[in-house]
């Protein structure tokens, strides 16, 4: 096999496997070229807490044998990945960045993991996250990933190295997770796709918890295209995770088309696009897309959720509250072991009464049937996905989100599925995300309006100036 | 239309619905015996804490004039019921047994109210409960209701006054609510018939609530085919309840056959049969329907849930943290207005913290994984209903159900439809419950297993020596 691009790591994952299934592209030239750009770029980027050359290269040789005999398993065969640092790594070291993980390797995979192998998937090694999947910089392990775009500049978080490998084409995927807005926060503000699908759509067996009711898994890419790959490749029931639906898993590939002239789309405009919460830029690149969408030939239109002020408090109680319960034997056996921010957030869980938890529930309760309501009415939500683009590492606030409103954090609260596409950049040349949702389970119309912005607008071919 | 029984009141439902379809029985007259055999009785009983005497004669004439003219409604049309006192009944008193409510008269019926309307089914009045489903006596309003087979003796609760009421032949049937047990063990401690369905199987609409997330709305009869019947007139979904199911709702008295020869039954006897908890002579008792059911052809085996010990904790600090939430406003505004233990009840939810919630939530998913596994492989679940019979007034312990375990609070937990039915006697002359339980929505199933045992066994037929 021969490489037939100067540059495979540009390709996305859609072009890589069509080549690789024609054996016009080497899985094992494919998986070099990234370990020498990661070798090359992340000493800048700082997105991988651990590389896995070896296997990776051990994993693409095998796959690259399988494919020249003719066992081609799919479009992920051969594709080079990596996963956020709380997805279980059979025989690889998994911290969540926490020190209180330094030294754990599990024994076997992440269901999630164990599936895109199944799928032919290389693995390049682990990524850098928040601390525990819910602390900014500083954390109590690994120093943190910066924004491939202005490495002065943060990625967001939860799944900071994931949002910055992917943008800064050091792997071709990721997998996030998502409590309140860890896979489409730095998705947007890095200007990459991240999908977090409906809750229970993927399996969380293997994935260190934040909240168990609020966590979903899901797939971080620089196209709609390479999110419907991914996700098709983990999606669907497993019996190790009991919250994982048995819903049936339809073709996401196949959902999308550009034409959207069936949909409506409701903005709920009262929250999302307050001038008084939200950064102008950012407002007006939603603006814009939205425009682009209703001239796509979609209805757009303002809906109402009356509630909506109360989902990030709602969803911080019930989020900090469930954490506490996983980690309060390790937050007095071993505090030390966590950064001051964490700890101080978890010991914050240790104070809420079952009074607190309860309301938050009841609230979110409210949120998902007034969402229900509204979704009668409308196939898509959009909105922001961030209040603004990335801080820098000196300006940003580490309880930023417990002072201002979230605009992730209601999808978790109601477990639909929600994504962020890039819809643009601000004058300081940073990315901006626009947020669309579903009904839950409705990944296929979800995608098939993201795909659509995404061909009409073009915001996905740009690459950051590394 | 003339009466065609010395007393009308002792026919069952099914009995007195197809004389007045056939108009052999007046409605009129049913509910005028109700009323005089009332008058007679509830003065001992104490089952009523709201007669609506005009009202239901109102109503039976209507239903005997919609008769008469050929408009039958169905197998509820003229049949004299009453409701437990926290359903709420258009412009009449519904109080929970608080003298927190001691004046509120709604404005509008509970779903499940309206529903036994709109099937013709005649209100003779309210019954009495332990105080907001959760006290024992003393209460703060009213007297408690007096078990009919000794009245000495209590009813079990909640739905007190509806145990006592049907087993004394004072309504035909009546709706009880469920939270850990409270229609299950009074229908247990008085001889009938009560049935928790699934959650979700009935709107809770209107229907003053304990617990959100445990609280059942269902029927009490004196038999297997008259539960079957008011349940099929108030299961399905309901606009105003966003907790109830769209599942469909199957014919459930054409699922009552006395063949059982296809099920499987499973008894963890653990739990349920530990003779260090339960009673001698229900145990006795409950081991001799198993053999029983096994004469008809049933396969009785024995089951493990291994959590089933955390059923009771977890129920209770669910429940009570929950009923705090309903009830703080008024804990601080009118505390003088709960009865002694139920504010100490209600305080303790103050107390718990949301790890407490958490990990009691925790607690619940494992033990519903565990009877969903066992599930696969019996179709029903049987047990006794309480760990002893009926006890006095005097020696009653207002803080049992916090100090033993719950034979009935961990199907709460689970969600999953369970029956008590009547399966024997103890020494002393006072009842003892069986109880069935089934996969959740398999309501005709559970029916049919409860339905075969009744008609084998025949202690429905027994009535209390008033």
């Amino acid at each position: 096999m021969t490489t037939t691009t100067q540059e495979p790591c540009l390709l996305t994952i859609q072009q890589a496997g069509g080549l690789i299934r024609s054996r016009k592209l080497s899985p094992v030239e494919l998986t070099t070229a990234f370990l020498q750009r990661i070798d090359a770029l992340d000493g800048k980027v700082k997105s991988y807490v651990t590389l896995t050359a070896d296997t990776a290269l051990a994993e693409a040789r095998r796959a690259e044998a399988e494919v020249t005999r003719g066992q081609y398993r799919g479009p992920l065969h051969g594709i080079p990945i990596a996963f956020k640092d709380l997805y279980d790594t059979k025989g690889v070291r998994t911290t969540a960045q926490s020190k209180v993980h330094e030294h754990r390797v599990p024994g076997e995979d992440a269901t999630a993991v164990a599936m895109l192998k199944a799928a032919g998937a290389v693995t390049l090694g682990k990524l850098a996250m928040h601390e525990f999947a819910l602390g900014g910089p500083p954390t109590s392990l690994f120093e943190q990933a910066r924004n491939p775009w202005d490495l002065d500049h943060v990625t967001g978080g939860s799944s900071s190295g994931s949002g910055a490998a992917v943008a800064a084409a050091l792997c071709m995927g990721s997998l996030g997770s998502d409590t309140g807005g860890s896979i489409r926060g730095p998705a947007s503000l890095c200007g990459i796709a991240g999908l977090k699908p409906t809750y229970g759509r993927v399996s969380r067996y293997g994935v260190i918890p934040l909240s168990w009711s609020l966590d979903h898994c899901g797939p971080m890419t620089r196209t709609v295209e390479d999110t419907a790959l991914l996700l098709q490749a983990i999606a669907g029931p497993d019996p190790r995770d009991p919250t994982s639906s048995h819903a049936p898993v339809p073709d996401y590939t196949a959902a999308l088309r550009d034409d959207i002239r069936d949909l409506t789309i409701g903005v709920p405009r009262h929250y999302f696009l307050d001038p008084t919460q939200v950064n102008g830029e950012v407002a007006a690149a939603v603006d814009k897309a939205l425009g682009e969408l209703a001239s796509l030939g979609a209805r757009v239109r303002d809906v109402t959720i009356p509630s909506l002020d109360y989902a990030s408090i709602a969803n911080t109680v019930i989020m900090i509250s469930e954490a506490y319960t996983y980690h309060r034997k390790d937050l007095v056996s071993q505090p030390q072991n966590y950064g001051d921010i964490v700890r101080l957030r978890f010991y914050m869980g240790g104070l809420y009464t079952a009074d607190d938890y309860v309301q938050a529930q009841r609230a979110r309760s409210r949120i998902k049937r007034e969402f229900a309501q509204v979704l009668e009415r409308v196939d898509i939500i959009a909105c922001p996905t961030s209040l603004n683009t990335a801080a820098t590492f000196k300006d940003i606030d580490p309880l930023a989100t417990t002072r201002q409103p979230s605009f992730t954090a209601p999808f978790n609260a109601t477990g639909m599925p929600a994504i962020s596409i890039p819809c643009g950049f601000s004058a300081a040349g940073l990315p901006i995300g626009l947020q669309l949702a579903a009904k839950p389970f409705d990944e296929p119309t979800l995608l098939r309006a993201a795909y659509a912005y995404q061909q009409h607008a073009g915001w996905h071919e740009h690459m950051p100036p590394l």
